[in-house]
């Protein structure tokens, strides 16, 4: 038998912040490997999925080096799971990990497989009630790879469909403007009284939940732990639950 | 100690079509719960989990039948598990349920949660590489619950917003002119060769994925089963991979 090039790359979504949520197949592929590369909060929420493996783990905003860290290994034969917060393929590291393999010559890859988690939308969703059972869109507020007209287009286009907006990255340190300006966009199509859905740290610890309207919500605490929910024409709130029918009303 | 009135429901996604992708969380509701309603075909996926259990399995379509009987049984104390395939908050039962329950005066309500599973959403974007790691809009091409007009407004603004769109439903035996349609205005706004992925049956034994273009999709085959996803502007294929970059190009 000859031997075969190229390790084994797995690219897992652990879900959004307890072992929870994370599914078999992913927690199966972890036991598997041999090399664990990711985002050291994520590595923590795994340590003990992981004992006695390599591991190597950088800060935030390194992907690329954790991608390429990731192929280095794979390419020694290892079998490596790359892990992502959520799920690997929403704003997670599918992508950049799939883009690097593929500029290998397609006899020197490694295999790869995309393994899905539960994303924080699906988890806040879930806390608020049933806000996205109806059609909805999913857009990221942070203009670090993305140009801001880009965003504010989008944002523009799902206002103006009626679709229930889930948004990711709303806020952080350095960037404040972009839920106020996207707060301002949506309510060119929707009505003030509009329920938002905030859910912080989700499925974290110090998890926390409030539902407020499209008038008020950007008053509320949000940050880069924060997935806001602006609900469609149709959403409304009873008691504490934020819904958005299925039927024809 | 007072008896607690009304038992307690837990709405929850079983995932795409495997126990592989079942979370700790909905595995443990599976077990902890005495009544299990839903789907036969979905109540068939679980049979091994919940042997013993009281089951109220019922037809495609009788959600309502479902939610009541659901309910009804949490009303005589009963702990019970609602499931749905995929997430029981993306065109699951979530909302349904919660609707049915808020009807009820408030201190006769059963507790409840709702627990995220993986959607079909998410697994087919696995198996098809990363088509979903920029912005994207997730529609039902169903027009049974939703009117035609506001469907194909969302498809109008999703395409003009460049999202990658997802949709669920895109066809069935009674309902093939949908889907044409969606090509014909997302054509509007996008290159023919814009890349179109299309999963059937995902994580069933059955799993076939195609990738083809926005001109040519619609020869393949889709059924209710199926799960198409529409590139963006930046989507590219490349040796059987679907991914569209997150970074600035």
């Amino acid at each position: 038998m000859t031997k075969k090039l190229g390790g084994d790359i797995k690219v897992i979504g652990l879900g959004p912040g307890s072992l929870d949520d994370l599914s078999p197949r992913a927690r199966r592929a972890l036991e598997n490997c041999d090399v664990v590369v990711g985002y050291s909060t994520y590595i923590k929420l795994i340590e003990n999925l992981i004992e006695g493996k390599k591991i190597i783990s950088t800060g935030m905003m390194h992907e690329a080096e954790r991608c390429r860290a990731a192929l280095d290994c794979a390419l020694d034969d290892h079998t490596v799971a790359v892990v992502s917060s959520g799920d690997a393929g929403i704003y997670g590291m599918a992508g950049l990990m799939l883009e690097m393999i593929l500029e290998l010559p397609i006899d020197r890859r490694p295999t790869v497989e995309v393994i899905a988690g539960i994303s924080a939308v699906q988890a806040s969703a879930a806390i608020l009630g049933a806000p996205l059972t109806h059609d909805f869109a999913v857009i990221s507020l942070s203009d670090l790879l993305t140009d801001w007209s880009v965003i504010e287009r989008r944002i523009e286009c799902a206002a103006a469909g009626d679709f229930v907006i889930a948004f990711y990255n709303p806020k952080s340190h350095k960037r404040v403007t972009q839920i106020e300006r996207a707060r301002e966009i949506i309510l060119k199509f929707r009505a003030e009284d509009t329920p938002v859905g905030i859910v912080r740290n989700v499925s974290r610890d110090n998890q926390s939940k409030t539902i407020s309207t499209l008038e008020n919500f950007t008053r509320e605490p949000i940050d880069m732990f924060t997935l806001v929910i602006v609900g469609s024409s149709k959403t409304f709130v009873k008691d504490g639950f934020m819904i958005t029918p299925r039927l024809k009303q």
